[in-house]
């Protein structure tokens, strides 16, 4: 068996996410696995580097898997794109080392959340912005985001709450930038626990509208109480940018 | 009455084209009459200054339209945008000349047709481009372009055979790029005739594709025949870019 890295970018709006379910296809990893299980002809699990939410797309997404075959690397690259629907693209394939492992071996994650502060939607990207509509504070969500940064117990945003596992987490970086009406959220960090993006970008968006203090963050980490922090951010603004190992 | 110039945005794909037809909403015209029309509270024309098919995109098609209403510039624009869906946005307002007529003072319009011809999806923007996914010869399409600039006939490049107006039209320009593994043309002309770009497009793919050679454009102006020009590329990959006065 050979084992194999892919890049791979998505436009997440129609499917259940990345990891298979029971029951349904409708997922980024399903799609994957049923092309290269026809390819190949017998079963193939794709491991992505993490899941990502419904609705949520990637630009860089990695996962490995192994296969029996004999196909050169571009025949395989060809072979996936050729197959898959047009909202899922492989960008690169390597042949890995066997003990490669795409969720294991991650060092460092980006991920970039898009907000339209504007009335007038963003036409040609709209499935890749959170249609906000409403003006922000970016220089408060700047300061808010200065208390998020570094290694802490981020339980006060982990949407899932039978979490056992544990809830520390390092960030490195958190970049704000204001593009015209939109204003794009850089994230960098170890991992990130489950919604734990879209919680952070939440909470930064009622700092923004002046809804919360942003020295409140403080104690919304210190609290480990998910009731504390902000609302959930919709996926569609949310992108993987890329992973880094 | 007040008569107001504006121009559109819009993701064409979940429309019936611009065109208000019997019975139906799903058209651009139809969703910007219905705001304004709730906002004026009289019946609204909006003029467009042509029609695009189902599923044509516009970066800057143009508008006109009469209201009685007390309303701002900037007020009319953002009680637009507030109401219309994030699919279609307006660009700009101001107020015109009472005699203005986004049809008929038209000067010059420029469409993009955008071609990938990789077997690799564009993921973040295949609701924009045709996905060829095969190899084409640019230099050929160049060539046939060539071809066509100035003025004809057109009735070979038209889709409405019982079409009794003029299908003379002159073509300034056809600018074909390749960018990647996209191939992009951009046609400026006085007018285009129904399906014309898309007929063009098909026609230049099959040169490209050594189908036919590029000469034969001369005899498919000469026959004045629909049947003798390529096939009608799919509406996604056109968008009407600009129109000039």
């Amino acid at each position: 068996m050979k084992n194999y890295m892919i890049t791979v970018a998505y436009d997440g709006t129609r499917y259940k996410g990345w990891q298979v379910q029971k029951s349904t296809e409708d997922t980024i990893q399903g799609k994957l696995q049923k092309v290269l299980e026809s390819m190949c002809g017998h079963p193939v699990e794709v491991i992505g580097s993490g899941r990502t939410d419904a609705g949520v797309h990637a630009r860089s997404q990695v996962a490995n898997f192994h296969i029996d075959d004999n196909f050169t690397e571009n025949e395989l690259m060809d072979g996936l794109n050729h197959y898959l629907p047009g909202d899922i693209a492989v960008t690169s394939i390597a042949q890995v080392d066997d003990r490669f492992h795409s969720r294991y071996n991650a060092k460092k994650k980006t991920y970039i959340y898009r907000i339209n502060t504007s009335e007038q939607s963003n036409v040609f990207e709209h499935r890749f912005v959170y249609e906000y509509g409403a003006p922000l504070d970016e220089k408060l969500m700047v300061r808010g985001a200065k208390l998020l940064l570094g290694t802490h117990d981020f339980k006060s945003f982990c949407g899932n709450k039978k979490m056992k596992k544990s809830t520390v987490r390092t960030i490195y970086d958190i970049n704000i930038e204001k593009i015209g009406s939109e204003i794009r959220i850089k994230y960098t960090g170890d991992g990130f626990l489950q919604n734990m993006i879209r919680i952070l970008t939440g909470t930064l968006i009622e700092i923004g509208r002046g809804d919360r203090t942003y020295e409140s963050v403080t104690d919304i980490l210190n609290t480990l109480d998910r009731e504390v922090a902000g609302y959930t951010a919709p996926p569609q603004g949310l992108i993987l940018e890329e992973v880094e190992y």
